[in-house]
């Protein structure tokens, strides 16, 4: 690896909120250049990365036993498009699913709020990313009060329990919190508003909620403390330079693909027996 | 209610496996008469509870808020349909599902075993029915070690959390082993042979899981020991005299129904404002 570049296991190090510890937001960095001092080293690292995702990727297809979950959460703005692009550029979308979830359709909320996302859940073989997630439960629908206070208080368990019975039956999960300040979200949103090509992106109730930063804040910090569990940790992307938070979630990802090791699977013993004339 | 015909809540208690307290099948009758002694007393209590059911499941409908999941497991020719059947006699299809967990496809395969019964799950304002369920995951799964044992092992506890993570967000279930000895099951499956209108219920594959009967029994044991909790008990309901069975199933949905006291939403206090010309 090359020499400015952080192993896996040091970005995964520097960014995890370990589990049952004490988990304060304003102790974490929405910028920092510790781990790519250099952003054309972040560049090149994601690049490279990229191409082992997708060598890693195959292998896991292959074996077909277990699945991947990327799990991303952030502000609007905060990246989550952006970094799928960029982290699996190079995968192909055979053996990729990617979940967007949005407002619950009516069929949805006649459910328990769980129901969509396992079901969304990636097969085996596979890796599934969600952009947003069960987490919306314990975020916006907190801070906008859509549920009983005591039903969401609830769901952090419920998550977890949940959550441990997909790891348990072979689905390996990372979660990503991109953070970035209210300040860089008030310029990227004024971005959309003034680029022609950006503008299809803005949307009104974005402001809502930029309305409510704080409140949002202390739902993410709830959620990171609560739900960062030794089977499915938290991780919290400073995310305000772009090519750092890509090139970050990119070691991330291929940490733990890597720490998968998947294999192809043995072809059996016959092989030798087949004859194809 | 009539005079020889026992109380919902004596029924619960006669037939509940008590949550926490050590459980044996062979305490259990296949055949009781200490519920209903005269067989027409239990003919017309289902036929009534038929009917408060219904009238309670319309109300659940038009409540719209809770969900109620009745489970049934049972060896083949316990009654599994014929249950559904009787004591749903009365209730219109409008409001009810009736999933019937056959041999996992290869989509559900995919995936971790409680996917597709996540799915399946009533929405509010249902009474939902599994004719077999996530419990075939414990039962046949592990009488012909289908999954590795370590796994099996695991899937008590998942299931307990998956069905309080049901009941925390409105369903309520009931779980119902429909209990017989082998001797009738041999007369029944003779039955399937004998007459012609049944002969399509006959399935040579049955006769596997009979030659397994007393590792099927340990395995529901272990099931009802385990999986018997305060939010989701299981009830295990002697099933050689069909009438009898059918009356006491019957008569748990309907207290259960009651218990949960739907009552029809308030309109809402404008209605006099409405002008129908």
């Amino acid at each position: 690896m090359a020499k400015n570049q952080p192993e896996c296991a040091h970005v995964q190090e520097a960014l995890i909120a370990r589990p049952g510890e004490a988990f304060a937001l304003q102790d974490r960095p929405t910028r920092d250049k510790d781990l790519f001092p250099d952003k054309d080293d972040a560049a090149a690292s994601v690049a490279a990365d990229a191409v082992k995702i997708d060598e890693l990727q195959d292998r896991l297809y292959a074996e077909g036993s277990r699945a991947l979950l990327l799990v991303l959460q952030g502000m609007d703005t905060a990246g989550k498009s952006g970094t799928i692009k960029s982290v699996f550029q190079a995968t192909s979308p055979l053996g990729m699913t990617v979940k967007a979830f949005k407002k619950p359709s009516a069929e949805e909320m006649a459910r328990d709020y769980l129901w969509r996302v396992h079901n969304a859940v990636p097969r085996k073989g596979f890796i599934g990313i969600f952009d947003r997630s069960q987490y919306e439960d314990v975020l916006v629908v907190k801070v906008r009060s859509l549920a009983p206070a005591e039903e969401i208080e609830k769901r952090y368990d419920q998550i977890n329990a949940f959550e441990e019975h997909l790891t348990q039956n072979g689905v390996t999960i990372i979660k990503c919190m991109l953070y970035i300040s209210r300040e860089e979200q008030g310029e990227r949103l004024r971005d959309r508003l003034e680029k022609p090509h950006k503008r299809w992106k803005f949307n009104p109730g974005d402001l809502d909620d930029r309305q409510n930063w704080d409140d949002f804040m202390a739902a993410y910090e709830t959620m990171v403390q609560r739900c960062s569990t030794p089977h499915a940790p938290w991780y919290v992307v400073p995310s305000e330079s772009k090519t750092r938070r890509n090139a970050l979630v990119g070691r991330l990802v291929r940490g733990v693909l890597e720490d998968m090791n998947p294999q192809h699977p043995d072809p059996g013993h016959r092989l030798s027996e087949f004859v194809i004339d």
